[in-house]
């Protein structure tokens, strides 16, 4: 057997750990009763641990070694780039380290949970500080090995080769863009018609039955996936068997809605991986940015666009029935198009999102390098957002502690939503003008040709690709803003899109 | 470190992969899409390689034998002893042959499927042939490791400690005496009222809200536990997240009743386990013996007596209403205690249960000692139905094809759900004497006196003692077959009990 063909095996192993891992995460937030919550925790953690062990046996070097001069085909040599860069990750950051961030991502989460619930930011900054000092040890270590900047360390975690260096002039652009045509958009919004809010209540098992009838629409196979309900949307499971989830607002049916979109998109991508490298690294999706795009092309390219709601308006009409003008079209895209100056990144509209991710940008690498003490996070964040915004927290609650990622130490993760969205809009732009009839079927509700393009052109090809060559391949040019730009231009001050 | 604080850790990181197949084995019961089969087969078997080879280290031998010279109390005496009995069967049979017996079973499980739906044994006759040849090699390794017979080797699997020679007289007893007094019983049920039965249709959400709430009552901990659906009912997951199944027949309400009642005798098994001895080999159930007696304690000996239907029957009329006499006591036990010459054994009556049990069990000793061959199983399989009950299956599904034991390479296991009936038995028999106050209670419908001393006696014990000597203290004698055939006379022919 060939080193490479050894280390396949090796890592399916590891891909049949982790794919476990993942339904039994599924399973703690969908299923689980709460007195499960230690033996789950023991259970996940063991599986970590023998995935890591898998990873890092030194005999892996070894193959890793022996494999670089085996005769690999272009796929084969995708695939053992990924198995090396794993390794590279597993081996660079010292076990006991490794056991001490654990522990302290678990005793930040819970500190998290209670400050956020007291809006109370002290009540977790010293757990968050010595997180900090871990992942900043841990980034180090990456970095070293890695060859590059600690920042730099940390986003490769999620998005492979993904650097500062490409991000900043794409954040700069953004953010010198969006604040006037946010203010610009308010005031024409403010100017036009208030939108109708549809009145429920909305039995949730109807919003489900009408949401997973809408995912089966948009290409989602049930028979390898399923529909459930959690406290916080997600895409979990693995291809062969996605599981996402959203929760039902009786009062408002249009957040479980778009959560399912959203996720639909999540869950496409993984459906669509390709079949033959299931349980190899280049079978994986590319990263988070990509990951993203996948999402926002249905949430937001897709399902926010004038055809799409003008095609939905009567399918909601028929379910949950009431007065024919809340159902309008126009009524539907003042509701789902409304921009504002929100303090939630979640609840963030599509033009001021950046804003909220750029803000956050900038605060994780301050206090990754030290130049933000962590007690000064409440303030430079209440700051940051009154500079970008024009709006201030009422407090911690609505600011510094609104989102779970510093606090489980992932840094570099936020820069992903953003470059996700760039990516969406450009690949929609590339489709107008080289696919546009692939648009034109999902105006009418046929979603099987824009669901064959994002097969073909991003699906398909797992990580064969690095993130920036596959958008490159995917929509012909590199990443930019330009068409992200235009898209917010034209859909909140031009013509209706 | 001690040796044996060495071992416990890695029987605890054994006891969390363990754990986690049990919540994968319950997902792919209970909410896995068909799709998902195969990357979950892989995940399960991927998991139980693991395992395997934690608990087959070459290390491990070592440990086990410095830790026999440590000291030690009877606790950790009695785990230690526990992990030399896994690390014996783990290590006699060849990797190749597991392997090879794996392969086989997912084979044979399979032809079984269609050679049921069939009704034909010949189309699944050669898979267990082979089978069959395979499970006797890994047998034969087994009983040489452990120094006893091959159906000895397989009995102790399932109940460690278990030989033939304590079961035969049992069986042989009551070979003899159930045979006359089942006719006498159909004698007698035929002279009296016909059972009339409820009518449905039971909506399957009131049979669940019902059902969850007997559990509730009877002492099921919901914060360390849930109920669901799956095609065969099973109790699974782990102590501290107890996973029981029933199904719901909108004809007939009783059988996802009594389901429920006997899961969760199982289940109230797992979750009274020693929270202390979590994880190690001690702190598992006793076998499979004492895990039956716990389900037909409460599905037979309480929820088929006098008193326990007496206090059901207005529980059930309030839930699904119709004409009284329906619910009246006479009239469902008349219909629970029904006693018939039925062909299928998940369908039999306490009565002749075991006559069914007691041919299994010659059955598979002549397949595996090779005096009977697989070509002649469904022959030898209807002449015994004959000679026990005498009926004869109508056909192959109704016969020697209506469990899946056998070809999923179990044999052994059978016996121990007529052992557990005798346990329950004399159990109930003890508490008679001893705890006359308990039962009353339990009559009332005041569970928490019986749970608590099913508790003090079984539960809290672990796998302590050996079923025998578990046996022996809980009830004061050795368990034997009067306590058994006393209760099936008192109720079925003297007073009602």
């Amino acid at each position: 057997m060939s080193a490479y063909a050894e280390l396949e095996i090796r890592f399916a192993r590891l891909a049949d750990i982790e794919g476990a891992n993942a339904v039994l995460s599924w399973d703690r937030s969908t299923q689980m009763p709460d007195g499960g919550a230690t033996v789950r925790g023991r259970q996940m953690a063991t599986l970590s641990v023998l995935a890591h062990e898998i990873l890092t046996q030194p005999a892996v070097r070894g193959l890793l070694d022996e494999a670089e001069g085996e005769a690999l085909n272009d796929w084969q040599a995708a695939n053992l780039a990924q198995m090396v860069r794993a390794n590279l990750a597993a081996t660079a950051v010292p076990a006991d380290l490794v056991g001490r961030i654990e522990e302290a991502r678990a005793a930040t989460e819970m500190a998290w949970r209670a400050a956020r619930a007291a809006a109370d930011f002290s009540q977790t900054s010293a757990r968050l500080d010595a997180l900090l000092g871990l992942v900043r040890q841990s980034a180090a270590c990456l970095a070293q090995a890695k060859g590059v900047s600690r920042y730099d360390a940390l986003l490769d975690q999620f998005d492979p080769g993904l650097t500062y260096a490409f991000v900043a002039p794409l954040f700069d652009d953004l953010e010198a863009f969006l604040p006037p045509i946010v203010d610009e958009i308010i005031a024409a919004q403010a100017a036009g018609a208030v939108p109708v809010m549809p009145q429920g209540p909305f039995d949730p098992e109807r919003q489900k039955a009408f949401g997973a009838g809408l995912m089966a629409e948009l290409g989602f196979d049930f028979n390898r996936g399923r529909l459930d309900v959690s406290h916080h949307p997600f895409s979990g499971g693995v291809p062969d068997d996605c599981r996402i989830t959203t929760r039902y607002d009786a009062a408002d049916f249009s957040t479980g809605l778009m959560g399912i979109i959203h996720e639909t998109g999540h869950a496409l991508y993984e459906q669509g991986l390709p079949a033959r490298w299931r349980g190899q690294p280049v079978g994986r999706a590319a990263g988070m940015t990509m990951h993203e795009s996948q999402s926002l092309i249905m949430e937001m390219q897709l399902g926010r666009s004038k055809d799409f709601i003008a095609w939905l308006g009567p399918r909601l009409a028929k379910t949950y029935g009431g007065p024919d003008p809340v159902w309008s079209a126009d009524n539907l895209r003042r509701l789902y198009l409304k921009v504002a100056r929100r303090t939630i990144r979640v609840d963030a509209d599509e033009a001021s999102y950046p804003l909220h991710v750029i803000l956050r940008t900038r605060l994780e690498r301050a206090l990754l390098s030290g130049d933000l003490a962590v007690a000064d996070l409440p303030a430079a964040w209440n700051d940051g957002m009154k500079a970008a915004l024009g709006v201030v927290p009422k407090n911690d609650a609505e600011g510094c502690l609104q989102d779970i990622h510093w606090y489980m130490g992932a840094m570099g993760y936020f820069p992903t939503y953003t470059l996700g969205a760039l990516t969406a809009a450009q690949m929609k732009a590339h489709m107008t003008t080289t696919a546009p009839d692939t648009l034109a079927a999902a105006g009418r509700g046929d979603f099987a040709p824009l669901v064959g393009w994002l097969r073909e052109n991003v699906h398909r090809l797992g990580r064969r690709y690095g993130t920036a060559e596959l958008i490159a391949r995917a929509t012909g040019a590199p990443l930019g803003t330009a068409a992200f730009k235009a898209h917010i231009e034209a859909r909140y001050l031009g013509a209706a899109t």
